[in-house]
């Protein structure tokens, strides 16, 4: 106890959680305003008067940070590749298991409602988890399937998905509420398939 | 002109204006407090402190009532039963086409998306639009199944139709707002069709 200076860590950038918050708030201000495709991290690094590299060290990449700065409770940039890199005849009822134990988890479904409802009730959110979703969720499934309309496809995915989250856990539809998850990927999984390869 | 007092159509009951707007107030309290199940049209008609019989003159059945104080731009319970009465077949594309149809129709997908924003993002108008679609839109539905998960079926085909008109209208993801009615119909229509009957 006779070494009172705070402990630097080897490597770590000057500034800590200062420049950790000001980054955020710049993230918050940037994606607030551009929109999620129309930010990149050099922009928010400019905002909050720091290197890009800063930003990296502490929040990765750019869907790290909005992650980050908007409090989504799921990663599909990180999960998706994933679920969409096993056999290619259960892709659809992996993708629904996904998101429904995901959604089963207390913690994720409580801030993943309050997600829903801040974005779909206002005109000034709607647009910006829209650029999250059509980037790191409908882009990356359409990616990996090698047709013309392949974002018509990942954006029914998205439809079938939405619906089914809006329903069961924010609706709370009765009879949605009271069937097992098992059920619920064997019923809806063909669906998602069929958008996908059908 | 000679006649200057208004005219009373006959059989009218007394009233008039007045008592149509006490009614359609008591009939957002009311609606408010007990949800669309909750209420009856005795009990919204007490509340105005009118004959139900009144009510029922000036708006119909409950399901009028609550579509004229909600502003609800489509009509499921009076629609419905038309949609499902056709070749069986076909029930599924009809029913997308109908939602569509409608919400392409500036003035319905203007008030549809108003209440979707309105429904979803607040904790207190949810449960009323889910009692009314639940009993008026699901139930109906079910209740022209006749096996034993009819709810979920039908609830089912309500979490489709509800992605589709949240990612078409109000998120609207561009790779689905660019595809034509009819190829909507064409991809959506078989998942509602096995939803209900698959």
């Amino acid at each position: 106890m006779t070494e009172s200076r705070p402990v630097r860590r080897r490597g770590r950038p000057r500034g800590g959680t200062d420049s950790r918050a000001r980054i955020l708030g710049a993230a918050v201000d940037e994606f607030g305003e551009h929109g999620y495709e129309g930010s990149t991290v050099r922009s928010i690094a400019a905002r909050a008067g720091v290197d890009s590299a800063l930003v990296h060290h502490y929040f990765g990449t750019k869907a790290d940070l909005f992650a980050e700065a908007v409090g989504i409770p799921l990663r599909p940039d990180v999960d998706v590749p994933g679920i969409l890199a096993g056999p290619r005849d259960e892709v659809g009822a992996r993708i629904i298991r996904y998101v429904l134990e995901a959604f089963e988890q207390p913690e994720i479904r409580r801030r993943g409602v309050m997600l829903i409802r801040t974005a779909v009730g206002s005109k000034l959110t709607t647009p910006l988890l829209a650029g999250f979703l059509s980037r790191e969720l409908i882009g990356r499934i359409a990616k990996s399937l090698d047709v013309d309309d392949a974002e018509v496809r990942a954006s029914l995915v998205a439809s079938q998905i939405a619906g089914l989250l809006l329903t069961r856990y924010v609706v709370r539809l009765p009879a949605l509420v009271a069937v097992p998850v098992d059920d619920l990927v064997d019923r809806i999984g063909p669906t998602v398939q069929r958008y996908l390869f059908g």
